[in-house]
C-alpha cells in the first residue's frame, strides 16, 4: 500500500496507517505524505520506510509506483488528503491500474464523485470509501437484524452526530483541522454536513437498508464568522414510506463524537451508541429488552468475522476502521484469484454510498435555503 | 380536595391521589369519579369517603361542595377527565370559587384555554397544569443552571418522548387508554402531539426559558386506522435564534416512557433522561462532564426543595407529580395568608403553559398540512 | 397509625408518614414524636393531627390509645427511634394489643430481639420490620426468577452497600443523624454492619432464598476517633453450599447509597442496583442479558402488584418503602378478615428476619475480633 | 520480534501480533509458533514470515535467530505459550542476549519466577510482563490521579474480575483454552487465581501504588470434576494500613471480562471498568463526580500518551495491548540509545510484577487452605 497525505500532524493519516497494519495483511511501502517535500522525507522516515519510495508529489508516486515490476509495486492507494484533493489523486490512481482507499465524503461535489465513479468502472478498479461507523461488528449486527426482518417492517429512524470540538472559533490559530473543515476551498459546500452529517446519514442507510428520498432541513452556522455550516437536523423521508430525524452538529460544547441511531419497526426497535460501541440494544414491546453484545456466540456471522477477541474485552474505532481495510484487502485478493465472493461477510462502503453521501450533501444545503418543506434527494 | 374523574380502572386518577396526598398537605375528602353514578360510588368506597360527599356528576359536586360552610369544604378540585371534559367543569369550578388542579393539555382547543383562562382571571383563581416532568429535582436543577447563566447564550435544544404503546392497534379492545386518547371526540385535533408532544414541548421551554417562535412538523398517523396522529417531529426556532429539534412518538415499539432533553450553550452543555431522574449531566468542552444527583449538598434551593429523601435513594415519577401538588397547594395557603411570595421555590405549571400547549397543538397540525417551510406559533 | 418518634428533623420519621400515607390505606392519627414533648406538639401541629392525640411519651401514648373505644383507636404503631429505643416501646405495644412497624435493625442485641419476638407471639400480635430494598418491584422480581429456577442452582452471591456520608468526622457537630448512629449506646454492638451491613445481609437472603451459615468478616473503624465500625466486609458460606462476598462501607467518600446484589446459578445470573431501581439485568451464558423493567406486561405478579405507574416512569425508594407498609396493612386487614392469605404476594421483613439480623451484626462483630477464619452464624 | 507459541487456533497468540503491529514500529519476522512444526509452519505462511525463520522448536529459534548478523536478527522474544512453557525459553532467550515479552503469570511457581528474574539481571535483559489492563489510558489516569494525592490517603480498595465462560465442564471436549488452563500440570497451582486474579491483584497494587502484606482468601473448585478453582475471593490488607477486597470467579455465568476497580481515599474516590474502558468517574463528598475520558485536553501526559484517537471514538483492550509492546519498545530503544529515561510516560509491567503475582498465586492457594484467618503474602 501506497499512501496520499497523512504527513506528520496529520490525525487521519496515522488512524489509516494503524487501521491499515493490525492484521497483518497489509503492508505500507510508499508514499507522497505531503504536498512539502520535506515533510514528506521526514514522515517515511518516521514510518522506516525505503527512501526511494517516499516520494513528493502524489504524480510522482502514482508514476513511479506504477512503473515498478508487479511483485513489488503496491496494490492500493490509500488517499486521506482534505476533500477539494480526494478526486484527482483517485482518479489518476485508477488510470494507473491501482485500487483506491478514500477518505470521505468521496469528493468536492456530487459531479465529481460521478465522475470518479465512471472512470473506476472504465478502468475495472475497486474503491474503499472509510464510512468507519459501518465497520462496528454491532453495526453490522444492527443491520443484519433489520435484514433479517427481526424488527419487521421499519416504521422510525433517529440518527445523531454530536461533536463539540468547533464550539469555539478555532479557525486560523494553527488548528490543522478546524481550518481545511471549515474552508470552503478545501471542504467544498458543506462543514458540518460534510463532515459528520454523512457519517450519520450513511449509517441510517446502512443499517436500515432503506433510503433516503425526501429531506426537510434546517443547517446553521453557529459560531459568529465561521464560513461553512457546524451545525444541522432534518426531517427525512425513506423509499419504504418509513420517516425519520437526522441531527449532526459540532457546537454540542461538551460531547465528543456521539454517534447513535435508534430504529424502530412494528415488532421491536434498536439502538446503538459509538460510546457503548459493543453493545446493541434490542427492544420489544412483549418481553425485555436484549443486551447484544460483540464477541459472544450468538451473533450473526458477519459480526462475528468482524471481530477480534473475546466478549467484554472492548473492540473500538482503530478495529471498525481496520474491519475496512481488512475486508477491502480480502474482497481484492477474492476477486484476484477468482474466488467465488464471500460478499456477505467482506462488505464494505464504496462508490455507491460516496454518491449518495454527496448527493446527500448538495440536498441538505439545498433544502436549507428553501422555503419549501420537503426537497427530493436525486442522484 | 374533591377529585372529578379518577374512577376505577382510571390511571391518572390514582396517581393525583397518591401525589395529592405523599406529603400530608392535602386530604382527599369529595368526589364524582365517574359519569356512571354507581362507579362513582364504589370508588368513593375504595377511597373511605363519606358517602355523602361522593356525587353523580361534578355539576353536583361543585354545586354542594359549595353551598357547604367554608371550615368544611373543599378548596381545591383536581379534575382528570379525558381532554374534552376539561373545560366545562374547570370553568364552573372557577365559578364557584375553587382552584384547580386540570391534566394536560390544558382544553380541547386554544380557543377553549383561552376562555378557561379569561375565566380563571375573573374569578381570582389559580390553576395548576400537571406537566408531571417539571416537578422532577433534575429538571429544576437544569433550568436553575441554564438560567444563571452556567452554559452561557444556548444554542441549540433537543427533546424527545419516546413511547411504544401504540405501536399496534388497540382500539377497540377494551382498552380504555387507547380508546380515548385516540378518539378526535375526546383528545382533540391530535393523538401524540397532544398526548406526549406537549409535555416535552413544555419540557424544553421550562427548562431552557426560551419560547419557540416557529416550528416546521412532520406528523404521521402509522398505525393503520388510527384516527390520530401517533408520531411527529419538528424542528424549532426559539426567541432568542436558538434552534432545535422535538420528538415525540408512541409507536417506538419497545420504548418506554423515554422522556430526555439535551441543550447546549456556548459553554457547556446539559442532559437529562426520565428512566434516569435523578442524574443531571453537565458537560463542559475543556473539563470532565459532571454527575449532578438529586439530594445531594451542592445542588440548587429549588432543588432541594423538592426532595424528600438523601442522595442515592431514588425518587420518581410520583415524587415529581407530589411535588407540583404541594408547590400548588403551598402556594394557595401562601396567596391566603398574604405572606411574601416564595415564588422561585414554588413554581408551578399553570395556565400560561397551558395555552402555549393548546398553540403547540395547533401549529403542529396546521404545520403538518403544509407545503410552507416555517410556520409561526402564534398565541 | 400511630407514630413513636419521629419528631421535627428526623429523617426516617418522614420517609414512614409518606409511606404510610401513599396509597391512601394508613392514617397517622395519633403520635409521641419526641423525648421533648414541646417537640412533640410542634410535630403534632405540622401533620395536623388532634392535639389530644400527640403525647409526650410514648407509654402514655400506648396506654391512652389502648383505652380508646375501637372505632376510634389505632391499630398500628410505627417505631422509629434509634436502635436503643426499639424494643421497650414495642413490646409495651404488643402488651396493649398493637400491631407494630419497626425500624430495623430490631432491636439493641439478639437477646432482646429474641424477647420481643416471643412477646410478639404470645400477644398474637404482627411486626413489620423496614428492610426498605426488599420493597422494590424489581428486588421482588430477582427472588421470583432464584425461586422458580431460572438461574439454576445458585453459587455464587454478591451484595454491597457502599456509602460515604461518614467519610469524615461528622459526631459532635450537631448532626443528630451521625451523633446516634457512631454510638455505641444508642447505635448498639456495631455501626456500619447495623446500620447499613443488615440491610445487605438481610437483601441477599431475602433474592436468594438461602440463608449464611457461617462467615468471615473484616470489620474496621477507619475515621480517626469514631467509637463504632464504619467500614466492613465478610466472605459467607450459605446453607445450600453457595458461597459470597458482603460488603458494607460509611466511608466511600462520593459513594451515595449505592446497594447492589449481584447473584449467579449454574443457568445464569442477575444483578440490581438501587441506583437504577426498575431495572434487573438477567445474564445468561449463550443469548443476550435481558433488561427486566419495573411496570412491564412480563413480570411476575408479585413486582406487578408492588408497582403503581406504568413502566418508564421511575418509581423509587418511597415507593419501595410504601409497599412495606401496603403489604403490612393489606395482611392485616386479610387476617382480621379471616380471608384466606394471599402472602406470596404480600410478603414483608418481620421478626424472622429481624432476627437473624441480630445475629448478622453480632456474628460479624465476634468474627473481626477472633483470629479464626471461619465463625458459625447462630440464631 | 519472534514469537514463542501463538499457533493456529491460539488466542492470544494473535491478540499479541496485533498489539506488536499496531504501531508500525515492531515487525514480526520469525517464530516456532507450536511444538508441532507442521503447525508452526502453516502458522508462519498465513503471517507471510520467510520460511526460513519459521522454526520447529524455541530452542532452534534461539540458537539459530541469535547466530544471524546483528541487522537482521530480532530483538525481541514474544512468549505466548502456557504457563509451564513460560520460564524456559524466557531463561534461554535472555541467555542469548534477547529480551522478552512474556504472558501472565510469569512462571509455574514462585521459585521458577525469581529464578527467571535473576537470570534477567545476570544477562542484563529486560522483561515485560503482559498484564495487560495496565495499558488502558483511564487505568494510567487513575494511577496518576492517586498518585497525585488527588483522593487524599487511599482507604479501601475493591478489586474484581468475573468471568462466566467456565461455568460449565468445558475440559476434554477439545477446547483447547479450557483444556490447559485447568490442568495443574499447564496451568500450575491456580486456575482461576492464576489466569485472572493475578490480572485484578496486579491492577490494584498498580493502581493504588501500595501493596498488599496479608490476606484471607476463600478459593472454590465450583464445577465438578474440575482440577483446579475456578472461583475466589479475598479480604486483603495493604502495607499503607489500608483494607480492600478481591474477587474473580469464572463461573458467573453470563458475565464477560468485567474487570472492575473502586479505590476510595478520605478526599474521594474513583472507579473504572473494563466494559467501559474509555470512563474513569472521580467521585467527591462534596461536589458532581467527575467523568474523566480518554483522549481529553485534561488528562494526564500519560494517559495523552497512551492513546492514539480523539476522545469519543472508543480506544479498546488491543489498543491497551498495544500500549505495553509500544512502551516497551520505546523503552528498550531509549536504552539502547543511551537516553535520559522517560520512564512516567514508558512504564510497563515487568518482573517485580511477575514475582508478586506468582507470590499472590501461592498465597491466595495457602489462605485457603489454612483457618488461620490472615495469612502473610510475603515475596
Amino acid at each position: 500500500m501506497a499512501m496520499i497525505g497523512g504527513g506528520r500532524g496529520s490525525f487521519i493519516g496515522a488512524v489509516h496507517r494503524i487501521a491499515a497494519a493490525m492484521d497483518g495483511q497489509i503492508e505500507l511501502v510508499a508514499g507522497a505524505f505531503s504536498s512539502d517535500p520535506a515533510c514528506s522525507v521526514l514522515t517515511g522516515q518516521d514510518l522506516f520506510l525505503d527512501p526511494d519510495r517516499v516520494y513528493g508529489d502524489y504524480t510522482t508516486l502514482l508514476e513511479k509506483e506504477a512503473a515498478l515490476p508487479a511483485d513489488k509495486k503496491v496494490d492500493i492507494i490509500s488517499i486521506v488528503t482534505p476533500n477539494h484533493l480526494h478526486a484527482a489523486p483517485a482518479l489518476l490512481a485508477f488510470e494507473k491500474g491501482f485500487d483506491v482507499v478514500l477518505e470521505k465524503p468521496m469528493a468536492f461535489s456530487l459531479q465529481e464523485a460521478k465522475l470518479l465513479d465512471q472512470k473506476r468502472k472504465e478502468t475495472g478498479r475497486e474503491l474503499l470509501l472509510c464510512h468507519t461507523y459501518t465497520g462496528y461488528p454491532m453495526v453490522k449486527e444492527a443491520r443484519a437484524r433489520i435484514a433479517s426482518g427481526q424488527l419487521g417492517t421499519i416504521r422510525k429512524i433517529y440518527g445523531e452526530y454530536p461533536q463539540g470540538w468547533l464550539h469555539s472559533y478555532l479557525e486560523g490559530s494553527h488548528h490543522k483541522q478546524a481550518d481545511w473543515r471549515t474552508d470552503p476551498a478545501r471542504s467544498g459546500a458543506a462543514g458540518a454536513m460534510g463532515d459528520i452529517g454523512t457519517h450519520i446519514f450513511n449509517l441510517l442507510e446502512y443499517v436500515s437498508g432503506l433510503q433516503v428520498t425526501q429531506l426537510c432541513a434546517d443547517i446553521n452556522t453557529i459560531v459568529p464568522n465561521r464560513k461553512l455550516d457546524d451545525d444541522g437536523a432534518a426531517l427525512l423521508r425513506f423509499n419504504s414510506g418509513a420517516s425519520g430525524v437526522l441531527m449532526a452538529t459540532q457546537v454540542a460544547a461538551g460531547e465528543e463524537n456521539k454517534v447513535c441511531f435508534r430504529i424502530y419497526g412494528d415488532k421491536g426497535g434498536l439502538e446503538w451508541h459509538q460510546q457503548d460501541a459493543n453493545t446493541l440494544l434490542l427492544k420489544w414491546p412483549d418481553r425485555p429488552a436484549e443486551v447484544v453484545r460483540t464477541g459472544t456466540p450468538y451473533v450473526s456471522a458477519v459480526a462475528q468475522h468482524n471481530t477480534r477477541v473475546p466478549a467484554g474485552h472492548p473492540e473500538g474505532y482503530l478495529e471498525a476502521f481496520a474491519n475496512l481495510y481488512r475486508n477491502f484487502s480480502l474482497a481484492l485478493r477474492a476477486k484476484a484469484s477468482g474466488d467465488a465472493p464471500t460478499q456477505a461477510l467482506l462488505d464494505y462502503p464504496g462508490t455507491a454510498e460516496g454518491i449518495r453521501g454527496m448527493a446527500f450533501i448538495e440536498t441538505m444545503i439545498a433544502s436549507s435555503r428553501s422555503t419549501q418543506k420537503w426537497i427530493d434527494l436525486l442522484v
